[in-house]
């Protein structure tokens, strides 16, 4: 069912969002002001069910690309989504007629809404990831055979470069990320462009109604008394993993990307116990003090804050903070054997980590991806 | 006066651009072979005099960007050009009428006779530099006034990158040259797009007919057993700088260009003195042991063999070759104020040296250079 987003979704989405994001994504929180400027300037916001757009549509994701720590220190101009996307349009030489997430975890749920808005495309629920990743060969588009090009980033001054007939989503990962890091460090990108009848086929659905639900059970928790970290397990599908205090934070930012430990030490039930969590961008495994493995990517790791489940990225972690780490069951769409060369644990450099995946189903929905229809798109793309 | 190109200009090409390429813009050798190819396979290369060319032809350059030690060792694969040619009409919606060279010194002298032929075009005589320069600002396209974007890179796996709307010449020579990196250190480029009209105000003319020119006097005069140097000079305006042996070559590949020092002892009239030339691809500025300069850049230095007066680019330098240092005095086009903030000494980094050119002119003629109309064109830009 189509869904008018309002102010109020946004701030709900913002903060599911933000949980979905895994510590990365970047925060939410600029382009929720930029997207409820949008609506506050008459502006609407449409978000449709995949099944509602046409095979013959042509869709894309617009998003962020560059590390988080530089798009909060150097917010968009605002119009870097939609000078991307006409570009894309010039280039393709056809109108987009719909927009779709590529990353519901983090800042890039905000982009469709955005561009939606300024361009009146309507937005497909859905993303390709069901969280936040660091690259743009991690999203179900390009392990399922979208073709990743052409794409297209901008930066705030207009500046536009555009990637055609590439190989593969890495090289296209290498290009964009070097001229990202030449742009100052962010810039707004528009593609991969796809069919209606392609989008079907890899989109992991429904994420975006997700995230607002996730967002509303919080909000309505806080507003109850009720633990609000309960809500977000309950809509979810997650389940505690850790309870405790930051008392370490290495970072350091190379290539673009932030990456860093974590170091928590135990309270309440995980008193005198300690766990480590390592991130780049997003957090990819969560190891006791013994080095058992709680979890590990594509399973979500999301920290919260322990009164309020409010979400802690990445460049927010700081000493002290009392934390939840959750553990949700990735998306189905990541867990194929084609997905997890590309975001298993070795795709992160894990090597000899077998991904043992946390018991229970994302969004608590078993069989919520067509697996076959998407795996029928990848052989068609080989073809 | 129209010139059809066969396989003896090509031979004569290649020893002139040599020459001009001051010991940069890379070996002209393998495009010769290529173009030599396109020529036995039944392909025309015409060259024209640029004001043949309608004002509204629409008039595009192509080139080789990297570093010339990695173009040497990874041959193009042959349709690079092409392909940027092609990705850049599909872009503006246009077709190219016309292609002229964006530098005639080394290699990229050779680049668009084989797009020429390629595409069945004809070729502007003339190039934006007179010479050989490392970047992408410092042609006389750039320095008068034509828009740097869009341009378009690609690589030997028909990889495509389009820059447009970038603010100058030196944001498209930093996002071209990071992509250019990633691409393995060498791509094809097309790039800027210009009216016949603008052309004309820009170009430095008939250089492509003075390369062949000077390669025809070098080789009549090894066929007559007369000097080549003294041919290279008559016909260059240039003169001897230093004759000696190369005792030192210092090198090194930064940021995708080949820095370094020459040092040469002298021979015959210079027996006893020595000489250094700083390169960076390009030879910069000749000194005597003493710190005197004997010339400076944009003005011409050249390094030929002694014997032959082959050129020697700066791959090519090793210890114990007999050279000739020729100092060719800039073209016109260069020296002007506007220019000397792209190609004059502080723009290599030589702060406080001043430019001191070289007597004479550039191919013995005075006033080839309308800077009038280039200056026109270029406060047109900007406004």
């Amino acid at each position: 069912m189509a869904r008018t987003i309002d102010r109020d979704d946004l701030e709900r989405l913002a903060i599911g969002a933000g949980i979905l994001g895994t510590g990365g994504g970047g925060n939410p929180y600029l382009g929720k002001l930029q997207a409820r400027q949008l609506l506050e300037q008459g502006k609407t916001i449409e978000v449709i069910p995949a099944n509602e757009v046409p095979d013959d549509a042509l869709v894309t994701t617009v998003g962020s690309i560059g590390a988080p720590v530089v798009s909060n220190e150097r917010p968009k101009q605002g119009e870097e989504f939609l000078v991307s996307l006409r570009a894309l349009e010039t280039h393709l030489g056809r109108k987009i007629t719909h927009v779709t997430c590529a990353e519901i975890g983090g800042s890039n749920s905000m982009s469709p809404m955005i561009v939606a808005a300024q361009a009146n495309l309507p937005v497909v629920d859905g993303d390709g990831m069901g969280r936040a990743f660091p690259e743009l060969q991690m999203d179900t588009f390009m392990i399922y055979g979208i073709h990743p090009t052409p794409a297209v980033i901008s930066d705030p001054r207009g500046h536009v470069a555009i990637f055609d007939k590439l190989d593969d989503p890495t090289t296209l990962e290498r290009y964009a990320r070097t001229v990202t890091v030449q742009m100052g460090g962010s810039a707004g990108a528009a593609g991969p462009a796809m069919s209606g009848r392609e989008m079907k086929r890899v989109l992991i659905r429904d994420t975006i109604t997700l995230a607002i639900e996730i967002g509303d059970a919080v909000l309505q928790a806080r507003a109850a008394h009720r633990d609000p970290v309960d809500a977000v397990l309950a809509k979810s599908g997650g389940q505690r993993l850790f309870h405790g205090k930051i008392v370490d934070v290495e970072r350091r930012l190379v290539g673009g990307f932030a990456r860093g430990v974590l170091a928590v030490e135990g309270m309440g039930p995980q008193a005198g116990q300690t766990l480590t969590i390592d991130f780049q961008n997003e957090n990819l495994i969560a190891r006791t003090g013994e080095g058992a493995v709680l979890a590990i990517v594509p399973d979500l790791i999301c920290i919260v804050d322990a009164e309020t489940a409010e979400p802690i990225t990445t460049e927010l972690l700081r000493y002290g903070l009392r934390i939840e780490v959750l553990g949700i069951p990735a998306p189905e769409a990541l867990k194929s054997e084609a997905a997890m060369r590309y975001v298993g644990p070795e795709a992160f450099g894990y090597k000899g980590f077998t991904f043992t995946p946390l018991p229970g189903y994302f969004a608590n929905t078993p069989g919520a991806f067509d697996l076959d229809a998407a795996m029928q798109n990848l052989s068609e793309s080989l073809s």
